[in-house]
């Protein structure tokens, strides 16, 4: 757990204040209902004798379980704790905080039933035979904070055997929140997508995920690294499926570590769970008007403004501690609201595209700046810019349940 | 699903009601959060990256995960719609609204966060596993309509394999509310619990409940059936470890069908999820001031008003469409508010009768009668009383977490 150490952004004084916030909570979400008086009446309604009516006419009539039932507004965070955070693989006991706190977020900004399921078992099978077992309650599936190459497996495996959405936040939401604020950063330095060259370090799910959807958007320059550095077709260590897939659309010739490919770079983007990775003497390495995302939370891969001071031109991180949130919470309470409704089956890049896009047009372009690159997570059209991106007719091809 | 009939107590009107207001509700429940503004600074003590020192310090001290997420106060109500209520097999989906409704009664009576799981597997070992898996967000799980005798397997299993209470309400909570009732009855009628002839209809979760309860409470005659008529030591017939196990402190000599069994019975206890069992000659030859509680929901083995003119003293349904209420919703919020306090582990015999006897003695002696012997579901004073009745030091040998 070398790992949990908490660096920068992270008083004393901050985890005092969280451990004794919590404390005081005793969990910081709770099941209620609906129902403000219990009489006798609606005793006979909502239980025993009249609740049979509903179960028959549900029996009867399966679709109906949307109407009568709280499973359109249900979502099941769903993790077994290997991958919390960038603290690691922490168990499911202590991911519970994370995931209630994913929980508060969607009932916030989405009015979304979000309830943890923090899963004692790691084996991809299993979990994915759990999640198929309790799915019957849910509108939704979010898988978190599962370590990746796994996860991705398990996210395929659920898309082919449920009949509802399964979103995967470390992977769709990340890319979301990452090309709304490239998009708006590219403005703000005058270069274009196709012409970028962008380094992502870390090739879990969230430098998969960002790595497709940039590719998507138009970029043609994408050097994805882990720890073993820079990916490519070829290479012999340390691969799999994924990896495999990244090295077809990125990387032409270019070998070796951060230290190597981030010559030339015009983007950094940081999803690599190693805090201080980014170093100054690489920063100067950089094309002119670097970009740098340090994403990992909770101590991001360069202290923002160490970042600034060795020349970034506009810095990101994933905590909301700095400007420049570029955080899934953006994203995620939003975009599932808009799955549910939509009652869309399956997340394609072309969704994310989509949301990206609406995302990154939330900030008026004359608002637009180098501490203003992404809305804020309480900006209050997000919602409709999303919900209308997704309605719209050039998105007919979405599969619905 | 020729059960899914409903009968009386149960007008078309309150059908059309309860489907309308099912549908006006969508859901009877939601997840929602305590925290009442989400300020920047709450998100960074919230989620990240405050929450990380929460994770940090459950990972490196466990107990403190009872006070910093909600795990102390989440139930998980567990079915797999093997048979729901009167109904039977109808599956997990049309099985949800009776398990909403649970989580309402628990909400507004116990206080608790209890979240509906609604499985879509029926194997024993499969459920179990499933349970395992996801028990780390939960303070307790209750088992709900699955069919006997595999529910009772399951719940031994997981008391084997859990840290955490298994309460299995068809089984417990029924048995304290029958037994609450049935002390109150005899009472009325001047008869000794160590005298009575009770005939058990059903050998379900609920009919083995409430026989063993009862003998632990004194009942030296107690007559147990199922489909195949009275169970007995040494029945070749449709027999499993649970039947065999009441065969051993039930009916010494008897043998046949209901209508033999009843001769000379002081009380009737149906809970054999058919409806209009109990039929008029049957009740004619059961012993003076015969109590009768019909406890099949949605229908009673007996229309109470018929019961009533063809001579039963003391009448009661599980139905809140009638007076005594002899319904298990009565004890369940409280029970299991009075087991995540006081982190009862495992739950015992000594504990249900304990809980038995505080809820015959909620209704003042001066109080009872033949149309009051059960308190209502919303009497203010069962909370306390089931707590106290806990607390004793006469309880000492239970169980803690």
């Amino acid at each position: 757990m070398e790992q949990c150490s908490l660096g920068i952004g992270f008083s004393q004084d901050m985890s005092k204040e969280a451990i004794l916030f919590h404390k005081k909570l005793q969990g910081k979400i709770f099941v209620g209902t609906k129902i403000t008086k219990l009489s006798n009446k609606n005793l006979q309604l909502i239980y025993t004798p009249g609740v049979a009516t509903v179960c028959k006419e549900i029996f009867n009539h399966p679709n109906t379980r949307y109407q009568l039932t709280s499973k359109a507004n249900n979502v099941a965070i769903i993790t077994d704790g290997t991958r919390i955070l960038g603290l690691g693989n922490i168990g499911p006991d202590a991911a519970l905080p994370v995931m209630e706190g994913k929980s508060v977020l969607y009932r916030k900004y989405g009015k979304i039933s979000a309830f943890p399921i923090c899963l004692n078992i790691t084996d991809r099978k299993h979990i994915v035979e759990t999640i198929k077992a309790i799915s019957p309650v849910f509108g939704a599936i979010n898988l978190e904070d599962i370590e990746s190459p796994k996860v991705l497996d398990i996210s395929h495996d659920l898309e082919e055997s449920l009949d509802i959405p399964v979103f995967h936040d470390d992977r769709h939401g990340t890319s979301v929140v990452v090309l709304a604020a490239l998009l708006n950063s590219l403005v703000l330095v005058n270069k274009k997508i196709a012409e970028v060259k962008v380094v992502i370090s870390g090739a879990g799910s969230a430098g998969y995920g960002i790595g497709k959807l940039l590719y998507f958007a138009g970029c043609k320059n994408i050097i994805v690294l882990d720890s073993n550095g820079a990916i490519y077709k070829g290479r012999k260590k340390s691969m799999n499926k994924y990896k495999n897939e990244i090295a077809e659309f990125t990387n032409k010739d270019e070998r070796g570590y951060l230290d190597d490919v981030i010559i030339g770079a015009d983007v950094f983007i940081g999803v690599s769970g190693i805090k201080n990775l980014l170093k100054i003497k690489m920063i100067k390495k950089m094309n002119q008007n670097p970009i740098v995302f340090a994403l990992t939370n909770p101590s991001p891969e360069i202290n923002p403004t160490i970042a600034k001071n060795a020349g970034v031109r506009i810095v990101a991180t994933g905590s909301f501690s700095y400007e420049n949130k570029v955080n899934n919470a953006l994203v995620f309470p939003y975009l599932m609201r808009a799955i549910l409704d939509l009652k869309i089956r399956k997340i394609t890049l072309d969704i994310l595209y989509a949301v990206a896009v609406a995302v990154a047009n939330t900030i008026p372009r004359n608002k637009l700046g180098e501490k203003n690159i992404i809305p804020e997570i309480n900006d209050k059209s997000l919602q409709k810019r999303i919900m209308l991106a997704l309605k719209k007719s050039k998105l007919k091809n979405i599969k619905h349940i």
